[in-house]
């Protein structure tokens, strides 16, 4: 009969550095970083977290903050939490955490978010080559709904998700991620498609102390000096879940984490208003600090009967999730397909990649015949519930990926139609996005049919 | 005041070949094949098509008609239909020619399918290194359910739709296609990611005589021969739509297509009882004949007003689609993730492609713990309304894409559970679908987990 | 492998009357009308039905046969369907069952409805006590969308389904109807509801030989006049299903039957290409001809097992449905309360009646003032995708019934909205829906409040 | 730049009783109520709110409280909350009042509600001559789903929402209440339907001082006294909004109410975690304290524009409703159905009270053969996300109501089947209700067909 009001187990304070809390955040994935919470199966519990960068990027009137930003400091991540049973029993290894997503939000009185593209030489994202330049558009939110003074005329319900949730790793696990990550930094440039086609640097992210946050171990000690040298960065998305992207993780949403190490030791982080299929601009969700509230599971020696391993070892598996009742509903769609052919004409084979790109290409210039900037479009696309889907994957060579829009977020009607061409300067809206200069030396693509 | 019933432009007698048909059917693309109908804005005409293989395919038992199917004879196109307004003046080059989808449906008499998987020396899939054998699987229809003797235990509502719906290229246009994929075909297999990640072969399909069916050219005729050796394969989607695999495109869509010659030159066909994201199997959607009824507008200049060229030319454009109201609802949906790391423990750079395979693999290892054959799951996914997402684009070095499956298309639960462990051969369902043996050379990728 | 091609059980031809169809129709609900065809468990089957009145009502330009329509000859039913099982042993009393509405459509070459409503002393409806005159609107429909020349400016996906299906009653049971329904008949006005507040007349509609088809009973026998002595007429909804009305019961719905005569005795009839909750305007979905395809399976004593008996005997039971997982998404709803007070102010306990009718009337008075007249609204409500909702029914003296209506049918925003009031003759639309005069001495109900 | 953090404007300490809060609660209507709070058009803010009965209530084991509950005070609303515009100039008599829902919620730390019947003697109910007991339920929250100790094997979403939210009614409205309640006070019992089929009582609630909360008016002056003695009652929904029980109107709803006096005085109240169609067992949905976050515009001359009277004077309005995007996606129902036919088998006239009583019976005594006790099933109806829909108003005699159950909140399969009956004590779930005696003298209503 007790009520079950959920634990707070990690807190932030946004007026404090994201080193400065109580319970210490991390920023890079590894065994020994130690527990900064328990907590029980069964049990609700509250976990804050600050926006990814650390509250670097800031409500005000310019971009610069992001096209300064120091990249080697994200995320920061709240946690890890250890996990046991009704008996203090540790989750472990060859485990199956299940983790359902109860309830979160933004932190009360901090109910705002962004937006932004990289500098193309810090940080860049899916489209730099067209894009090379440092924007930011500022969000407000009014309870599920979020609207930008940078972004005028769209106004859409969130699907509210951690864009990180993970499982730490084994130093084995460790180790096939650090070593095939530096194949790909060290050989990469060679391949056609990674130096043609999609222009985000670096290729990856290997383990440096710089910007390197370890949660309770005290930097300087020599402990901290050899974890910093091993972490993983947390970027991209891998075995123990981490930054999976996946947009539909909202409240009722469950995910099955495999355990590595004792406890489980789960980590959070990066909390999402909403974000577009592919967040394609990188800092391409509508970023946030928030709160989540979990409850766990343990599926004892479920990662060994649920998870196969694709790969040379058993660690080589994938979490799997399972999507709540709970999403906006949309009516009608409007849908832009890429096929594998680059803006140069040039063919590539069945990849989806490529594909995606022309799509969300396509998209933008479309919709930029409705008053808005390119970047303004590109912002909007990154963060609206749109969804990016791989149609078609064998009919060679062209791969097909689709981006489906719905129609009810603008505040006009953007589907063609016969006599209303809306294209001219008089619908242009104003403000557009913050914006810096992009002063690198990388050449910018153009598109060659642009200018007939 | 005059009762709307659709015009039946287009009929087809199953008895009959393909070559035939009272309007001789037609399986390449060319802007010089004649017209076979006419239509007029706003006037509902129906279309009747065969299955994409012309009824090679057999309601039988055995798979063998997959495995020695001659494919260059797919697909093939009912058309071309001729759009003209009510003043006869036909859809011109740089018009947008909107196409609603207002039914559609299996012939009558004729309510079955089939999903299968080419011999990996004969077509293949996006799979096939894992999945080098023919198979087959029969599906049955009732009303919008489908459910097949070979695949037991599952039964869901089906979004029909069209594969393939497209105009005729201009010249030029057709020109660009057959150069570009030239070059794939002949320079392709340099490439790290063509050659050890998607196996799929040939690269491409280039203009040959063998199995082309132009219409009402008559085979044989010199104009026949200098036809035949220009035209372009059906196999992908290009800037004409064509093989566009959305699997959405259902009662109440509309397609936007650009116009590249006199009339429009409207083909439609390869009808989709339901198909999988991705299309995964190749053969991979419940394939049947069937039926359209559609309705065209015609937006005079729209492919100027409202497609943007990206591309060397200004016919380098897409499509735009809008997805109508009517899908079937799913409550929950079960998700796999695959990263851009292969089988080989590989890391490759933001390849959502090799993402995907990832997540499919995932999806079918899970999948076969619970009485299902690996070769059963993969034509399910091929075929069911499971959703191909991509997730994220710009997490260097992963992408991450992911496969969505509604869990009510399964007569069981499949999602983890503490202490039911479902794995056994207890729960193995018979029968499974229909196989021949694989007889090539080509090497068989191996999950070197799976032994352990 | 036979291809399940549903079996055409019960075929009609448009250019018959209903009596002189091949399998002829029947009009009441009687135990000894003879089945006309005979269905096994688990085979698909189709049956024809005419509109539910047979062909009365004209796709023309005048509500006249609205007007003057014999309603003592509705509805013509297809059937009755003798159902047994794999072994030939039919349906008995006390069983169960379950029809499986695998699909169904207008039929071919048919493809048009209307909506109506009839003059206040020939029929009536829900509010008719405002809407004295015989009115009609003729749809057409585009595959899953339906639009009028009467009503212009809407156009919506239709949800099918028969209006009427159920099995024969025992002899037992018609006597109970009989019995019922005179009581109502004879004694109703007494009571203040009945007298004053629903007008419709009249109260109930007793066995009669006027009008009366009983199937393969030949007409002027004595068998003729003894049965149709003691039939029941179809217009309510009863324990054996019939008319109940129900808007949701489209593709991949199932109806659980009560049994109460040897072989069911299963009939259906009135197809709706869509329908408002309620079906206000009485003749009041988009009353079409039409076929359904059903799947059939019987639950030994399921009746027993799953019906509970409500009422003095084993017979007051009610059937059980089944909604399919498709139906037409819609985004964004309007709203309209009602509460038990009528229009002359006076206060009723929780009467839901009085409320829904509250709800409607004020819908109807809100949408006029978008360009539409009074009638075109009450037809549009009658037959449009619209939610009839109980939202309260316990807070004394109030009952409160909302009916909620789908923005995206219009083709305007239709919300209201600050400083943009859409009143006035500029934007009346034309034509307005058939209309003929009423004649008749009945009060017509004003609305106090208008005139002011 | 500022942000946009909703400003609290009413807050509540669950400690405190509510006539001891900061910003005392009211329990009735009347203009001359002072609000506590003041808002400006497009702030957004934030309300909370105590449960309905204050408190009473308790997370125990016993139903005591529910049935000596005194129902003179009930319900707290927190208000009224005067609305400026952005010159302070307040919304008019004749304005609309848009009041949008941006979010809400429990308040933190009392994450649980309840659901219960009151005593047939003292409250009572939409089924109180079948359970004329006070029953109770405790529900806990987790995150978006609730779950009861007292109704095992349930588990849902809630679709949250304020039961009642209102505006000040002019001193004019307030008499018009009075005065057609007190007829039906007075006059009621010689109707046929008052008398015999919805037992409820009383049947109105009439002005008195008894339990008479006027927020800042000092109980005990001649103010008060002059006040308490005109007051409306907050028990029915009326012209103002109130207690309009209206299921959907969660995040991202608007509702448009009438200003009958300056400044609109909006008051809200009475949160529901969740709420079934009709919320038919009176204390009947997830009662719970809560916030609400909120932001209103003014639409001058609204009322007038868009709200057509219907009754004597241009007061007769009801206010509009719109539903948000976001709502539990379910994908199968059940469907009981009821006519007007009730228990003792006597036949109603179209009447959707009687026809929804025997719908919810039907759903009662169904799922009762699947585990439940039939207090369970009422409470469960009363809170779950179930619809009640008004199918057919239009048949005579019968009018045809229904009640959709999600079949996805239970833990097993509650559709019919073949030689799977689940009927027998061994299904029996335990614990029950909380339940008291009922030790009144009204009779029970029996089920004659029950014992044979």
């Amino acid at each position: 009969m007790a009520p079950p009001t959920p634990r707070l187990v990690v807190s932030v304070d946004l007026k404090k550095k994201p080193w400065e809390q109580a319970l210490p955040l991390h920023n890079r994935w590894h065994p020994e970083i130690p527990p900064v919470a328990h907590v029980k199966v069964s049990e609700v519990f509250r976990v804050e977290m600050v926006d990814w960068t650390g509250s670097v990027i800031k409500d005000d009137d310019s971009a610069a903050d992001v096209k300064f930003i120091d990249l080697s400091t994200v995320h920061y991540l709240s946690g890890p939490i250890r996990v046991v049973d009704k008996n203090e029993t540790p989750a472990m290894p060859s485990d199956l955490l299940a983790v359902e997503i109860c309830n979160l939000g933004p932190l009360p009185g901090d109910e705002w978010g962004y937006t932004a593209t990289f500098d193309r030489e810090n940080g860049g994202g899916f489209l730099t080559d067209h894009f090379p330049c440092a924007t930011k558009a500022i969000w407000y939110f009014e309870g599920i709904y979020a609207y930008s003074p940078h972004i005028p005329g769209v106004r859409f319900p969130g699907l509210t998700h951690p864009r990180i949730i993970g499982t730490a790793p084994s130093m084995e696990l460790l180790n096939i991620w650090n070593e095939r990550e530096r194949e790909v930094e060290e050989n990469g440039h060679k391949s056609l498609k990674l130096c043609e086609v999609l222009h985000s640097r670096p290729l990856a992210n290997l383990p440096s102390t710089k910007g390197c946050h370890l949660g309770k171990i005290k930097k300087g000690t020599a402990e901290w000096e050899k974890i910093a040298n091993e972490t993983a960065r947390t970027i991209p998305g891998r075995e123990n879940g981490g930054n999976c992207d996946i947009k539909n993780l909202s409240r009722g949403s469950k995910i099955y984490l495999p355990v590595f190490v004792e406890g489980a030791n789960l980590s959070t982080s990066d909390m999402h208003f909403s974000q577009g299929g592919g967040e394609v601009s990188f800092c391409g969700a509508i970023e946030m600090s928030g709160f989540v509230e979990l409850k766990c599971e343990i599926i004892i020696g479920g990662m060994k009967e649920y998870l196969t391993p694709m790969g040379p070892t058993p660690l080589h598996v994938n979490p799997i999730f399972e999507i709540g009742p709970v999403e906006p509903r949309f009516s009608e769609w409007l849908v832009f397909e890429g096929i594998s052919v680059d803006e140069s004409g040039r063919q590539h084979f069945l990849d989806a990649s490529v594909a995606y790109k022309r799509a969300v290409l396509n998209a933008i210039d479309y919709l930029s015949k409705f008053g808005y900037s390119k970047e303004q479009v590109y912002l909007l696309l990154s963060c609206c519930p749109c969804e990016g889907r791989i149609s078609g994957i064998v009919d060679a060579p062209n791969a097909v990926a689709t981006l489906a829009i719905p129609t009810a977020i603008f505040d006009q009607d953007i589907r063609p139609k016969a006599g209303k061409v809306p294209i001219g300067p008089r619908l242009v809206r104003k403000p557009d996005v913050l914006r810096c200069s992009y002063d690198g030396n990388l050449p910018t693509t153009k598109n060659p049919a642009a200018s007939m």
